[in-house]
């Protein structure tokens, strides 16, 4: 089996490659090809047996895409994006890369034509969503986004949904909860700070809270998110029906929660190092983001999240921290 | 104030233009300027005192659209479309006439710039749900089209709402129902028969039947969708909110039904001049089509459709036929 990783440099997608490789399979078929396209070259995973192709490229270029594709990968990770934060601040990098270069991946697929019909699994966002919100958000809401990121978004799963139906690749859209606790630098994306009032303080340094701590919001760990990308290349199209773009699970809770989470966990001193700063062009992006879903068809079709805040902290100090932090 | 409209040589295209050059005046506002584009020539409305100019010209092509909002329009009616037939059955005709003509569109506004923010209505489709449906589908329920025409115009709808939030333009989507009784020779719309059905027989002609009389559909007259555009262009942002768009009231009721009324308006004979011939290629795009709404934000926002199926009969028989029909 080939599978293609777009955004393969990308927090995620180094864990999906590295995951892979690791497994040696997908739905008990052998990788034999791992090719990782990114912006910056990806990293190569060590562990892996097979032929592996990490390519610095735009995804935003047609050639790219078309020589990608032409060797034909079975599964297609599509994980490339500009984050929110970005996205809003430059609509039209946002359009090109979000939206256009998307397109154009489907487009590619379609034109190779020839049966070639591979699984493309679409790393969307519940960012599709826009407040005014139910209570607890079902899987027929509809997407009334309220960011450039949530529009470009939900557009892709608009057509990702028409290329399954009319046969031209398998596709599955799957909306990821705030992923958290993010390694490393922080990045430009708006829900930055949901990872770093965990991850910094946990590293001895201090984090800036740009947020009321009553936010509500629905997270779930980069474990999980790896493991639901894994778990949609493997459903068939039986099981996914019509509507393929799938809300994820995730942990609901507030950033209070958060914290205590973080105390209950890691003690007080650490949770002492989080440090209140509003910022309004934060806090509005925000406010009119999805807080709690209902996601019966995703449960249903057997994705899992973590089930606590504490989980995800766990996580983040094993798979990280090498199991420890600054107390 | 100046007014454009595209697809001006469609059936509401025509009838929108007659009812501005009717009413003179849009919103209080005297209309001293109309410019109507279809790729056929648009008839120019005799009645109209102010400047009217009518382009044969592609709206998919950037020169056409540019020169067309060049003219900074204050309002932009925009309803050129590759009906869904058509749009299902050749997809790169409709995503070029139907999306990127569209977004070809909002850009060219936005490019404008200078304090440049017309209001733009825009003619989306209830084909942007698909089945399966709840009994009455709420505002807030999700677009998971089932025809390519469906994704194309939800697809729109998204660009139009963030270009709204971002202070681009001031759109409005409005998703008509199936617009019922059609004047003159029948189009490529899958939807086509629910007009055909009762102008035929109107017209003391056969016409044939292609689903189950059981089929549930939502309908509106030309007269109703032409009222609907106007009242779009004329609410104020505030009203609006930022879900801008909406789906439009009509009647619900079954193909049985519209037969039943045909021969309480028109009488035995007319209503036996249909005839069935299922169409497997139309019963398997009607059946994905939704039935019947709760549309209690047009309805609170003042949109209104007829109140019977009789009635859209009785408007068809007066605007189309002078009064009279063939018995």
């Amino acid at each position: 089996m080939h599978v293609l990783i777009t955004g393969a440099a990308g927090m995620i997608g180094r864990k999906l490659a590295m995951r892979l490789a690791e497994d040696g399979e997908l739905n008990g078929t052998p990788i034999d090809r791992l090719t990782l396209v990114d912006v910056l070259a990806p990293p190569q995973p060590e562990e892996f047996g097979g032929k592996i192709e990490a390519l610095s490229a735009d995804i935003g270029d047609p050639t790219t895409v078309r020589s990608a594709v032409a060797k034909r990968p079975d599964v297609i990770f599509h994980l490339a994006a500009v984050v929110s934060g970005e996205a809003e601040l430059d609509f039209d990098k946002g359009m090109r890369v979000n939206f256009h270069a998307s397109r154009g991946l489907l487009e590619a697929v379609r034109a190779v034509g020839d049966g070639y019909r591979p699984r493309l699994v679409f790393s969307s966002s519940i960012a599709v969503f826009g407040a005014p919100f139910p209570d607890a958000i079902p899987d027929d809401f509809l997407a009334a986004p309220l960011t450039s990121y949530g529009m470009q978004k939900a557009m892709v799963e608009l057509l990702l949904a028409d290329y399954t139906r009319r046969g031209f690749l398998e596709g599955v859209g799957i909306r990821l909860p705030s992923i958290v606790v993010r390694p490393g630098p922080p990045n430009q994306a708006a829900s930055g700070f949901f990872s770093s009032i965990i991850r910094e303080p946990l590293n001895g340094k201090e984090a800036t809270l740009p947020v009321d701590q009553n936010i509500l919001h629905w997270y779930a760990s980069p474990r999980a998110a790896v493991g639901f990308l894994v778990h949609a290349a493997e459903l068939t199209k039986e099981e996914l029906g019509p509507r393929i773009n799938l809300t994820m699970p995730g942990v609901c809770c507030t950033v209070g929660e958060q914290i205590a989470a973080l105390r209950r966990v890691a003690g007080d001193r650490v949770a002492a190092r989080i440090r209140p700063a509003p910022d309004p062009f934060v806090a509005r992006i925000v406010a009119g983001w999805p807080c709690r879903f209902d996601p019966r068809r995703a449960l249903a079709l057997g994705f899992r999240a973590e089930a606590s805040f504490d989980e995800i902290i766990r996580i983040h100090i094993v798979d990280e921290l090498g199991g420890s932090f600054v107390h």
